[in-house]
């Protein structure tokens, strides 16, 4: 499991993409949101939409890895979600904020924990800024929002600067790459050598 | 600093080799060696060779790192090459045997341990004949090292199987790429933003 934390701004829906689509043997995790669905999205692929009430009850039974409310909708990751996929020997990417993250911690999930930092402030605001989309409010409450997430970021496993697309894309790919190759992973590679190597 | 180890014949010069040539800022870390120089070899590149007496006043003097006694010879690294490149702001790759590695480790010596596996023990074999430079008695006692060797695999960091050149090399530039982005490596990148963290 792949967690990826980004401040909005910091270019990580792109970056997931890209990873999405270069990699073999990842999937993006799909979420559970109870906010309406927006123009374009497709329920199962963006996120699956439920009702508050039906979100209530997951977290009364305890069927979320994570959730958190943001701006007054729920977000959540389902523990199926999760074993699904480790029962499919398939790496899940999850793009989720610091908040759900920690709770991953808590529920000591074993995962890879990845902060994509903005350059600098400067540039972060520059970037809303040119997306257009956002009013001066939204623009000011992202970017205090960004200093929390930002404010979290040391207990992070790695740290990715994405000043340059192309790099940050190829060190989330050799992150992937290299704790695929991590020893306790691959553990099991020694098993036909352990045998041998009795002789 | 990265240490690399492998059994003889699981590609492991030809890929430190390609790793030095390919990354920025990694560098060969040169041993010290009590053998013979060997035809084509050259003092201060292939190793440091020295006398006996010299390596013997390196250990009493506690000046290396890790060193290992390998068919009646001294190899060693001294702490001299590791705070230099540490200094310089370069990462080292070591090239030693597992001896040598644990010694680090039992030293609270900081890197990264990176285990070459060739595919199995048969396709081992078949490479150390198709070299043609040693006899059946070396090739029987390579295999038995190598035996050794790989009962030490399951404490390194990572694990990478040479089956495939390319693939091996690209799991090691993934590796140290990943690392050199860890948390604790890159701990200052987030100072600037703290500071502005806290209006």
């Amino acid at each position: 499991m792949f967690v990826v934390s980004a401040p909005s701004g910091a270019g990580k829906s792109s970056l997931c993409r890209e990873l999405i689509d270069s990699l073999p043997n990842l999937r993006q995790s799909i979420s559970f949101a109870t906010r309406n669905k927006r123009e374009g999205e497709q329920d199962g692929v963006d996120y699956h939409f439920i009702r508050p009430e039906a979100f209530q009850s997951m977290i009364e039974q305890q069927q979320l890895a994570e959730w958190a409310e943001v701006h007054g909708n729920l977000y959540g990751t389902s523990l199926n979600t999760l074993t699904d996929a480790a029962d499919a020997g398939i790496d899940l990417l999850l793009d989720i904020d610091c908040q759900g993250a920690a709770q991953l911690i808590n529920n000591h999930q074993q995962g890879v924990f990845v902060f994509i930092l903005p350059p600098d402030y400067a540039e972060l605001e520059k970037r809303l800024r040119e997306r257009g989309t956002d009013s001066e409010d939204v623009i000011q409450r992202r970017m205090k929002n960004a200093a929390q997430e930002i404010s979290q970021a040391h207990w992070y496993d790695y740290l990715v600067v994405n000043d340059n697309f192309e790099s940050a894309r190829e060190s989330l790919v050799a992150i992937i790459t290299a704790e695929r190759c991590r020893g306790r992973r691959t553990m099991h590679l020694l098993e036909k050598f352990n045998a041998k190597g009795e002789i």
